[in-house]
């Protein structure tokens, strides 16, 4: 499985706070144990700090750069911000894998982010959703998410840089929801052969709930069980990332040996392997 | 989901030495912390015990008799053992509700306990295997269990009594033939409208494994969001047992509170329910 992190958003205060502040250490910092526990890819969200987003965004992307190669995700809702951002980002860091996180199927978000990632060589996620917001069933999930994938496959954009998301609710305000995003991503697996990705935002699962590192790893292990792919989640959550680990090795897709999780780290070349 | 207890079983030393010795508090502790853990069924296997096996099947059935009016399942590879026990515990025990575990695809298993579950109005579990031993893909499992089930339904035993097994295998001696299990169920699942139940020995999956407890939750977890409605465990595994109630409520089959693992635990009048 492809593990985007999911710290490095400004919704975080501290983030927040090491961005406006200019303050690298925190950053890289939480940057570090993601990278430890496995992340593969460094998701980047500026949320509601102070200050140029363009900047901002600049700035965080290249102050995780400075510790790691891996690829970022650029995460922000807003199409404008992306147009303006990405370009930026690839300029600045011309070797460096990008993932624009998110598109949507609503004509203004296509029209914007589709030619960008195109032109700029980028992996796109799209959201299962259009301008009438987020759907509440599977059969608009998987409408939204086939319009999506056929118009980034039309942009000439490689199916394995296309990613959807069937996004995610949370348990306590949204019950039900959870099953239609499992049968959504089985069901959007047989619209293209070989499929896109799937990745799914995980902790909003569990938002707000008490139980939420519980439910956060029940619920990874039943979406990779459907097909899923990559999910933006805490990789410094050893219990989750053993969850996933043992998932992947009960559906074949690591070998088992007696100490597999271990052998998973080693194979990363992670320091908890070592231990 | 319906928990069938696994620890009452001859297998365990303590098990075969208690039905041995006659030692019903043993037995009885063992059941208690199944019970308490929330098993509904309870599952009764003589295993190697020394002794005359209908006697010993009779006796235990008994002894757990004593302490719940739970429903047992009778737990046996040999159809002829089977075909004496049913019928003297069904005798002994008129009120009880009994399942018959196992039953294959194969004809000299469906000639003896088709007829015997429908004679004596027990519930009865059918592995998707034949004659020719456990399948190694699902396209056999299938073939098998839909094979038992149509029989089955002939012999005019009720849907909501008859459980399919699709015999799942260790992970470190039959790799890969987990995620067939998961495919079996969901594949199985269109074969009748209503279904019948799935059923699994769950901690078959971990045998010898040095990460047993780990393994046995996920796989439950994967196997639930694929459609399994029963698995023979140990209830007394607590995290195991909170891993099921947290994938129940993420597939919508429980109501998700904030502390919904107590209002699963108070709903079926768990002691733990009073921590």
């Amino acid at each position: 499985m492809i593990i985007f992190s999911e710290r490095l958003n400004g919704m975080y205060r501290d983030v927040r706070t090491a961005i406006a502040e200019r303050n690298k250490a925190v950053i890289q910092d939480l940057a570090r144990r993601q990278l430890d526990g496995g992340a593969d890819v460094m998701d980047l969200n500026i949320g509601p700090a102070p200050g140029d987003p363009v900047e901002n965004f600049l700035w965080l992307a290249r102050t995780v750069h400075e510790l790691t190669e891996k690829p970022l995700s650029l995460d922000s809702a807003k199409a404008g911000l992306l147009v303006e951002v990405v370009p930026r980002v690839r300029e600045a860091l011309p070797e460096t894998r990008l993932v624009i996180n998110s598109c949507t199927a609503a004509p203004d978000y296509l029209e914007k982010l589709l030619p960008l990632a195109a032109r700029c060589g980028t992996g796109i996620i799209g959201l299962t959703m259009d301008q009438e917001g987020v759907p509440g069933n599977v059969e608009k999930r998987v409408e939204c998410g086939a319009a999506f994938l056929m118009a980034a496959l039309e942009h000439g954009i490689p199916i394995e840089d296309i990613y959807l998301d069937p996004i995610v609710l949370p348990v306590n305000a949204a019950f039900k929801q959870q099953q239609y995003v499992v049968e959504a991503i089985r069901q959007l697996a047989l619209v293209n052969d070989p499929p896109p990705r799937f990745i799914i935002g995980l902790s909003n699962v569990s938002q707000k709930c008490l139980m939420n590192r519980l439910l956060n790893r029940t619920f990874l292990v039943m979406c990779l069980a459907a097909g899923l792919d990559a999910a933006i989640m805490d990789a410094a959550d050893e219990e989750l990332v053993e969850a996933m680990i043992s998932a992947e090795v009960l559906l074949g897709k690591h070998l088992y040996s007696d100490d597999y999780i271990k052998a998973w780290k080693l194979q990363k070349g992670l320091p908890a392997a070592a231990k």
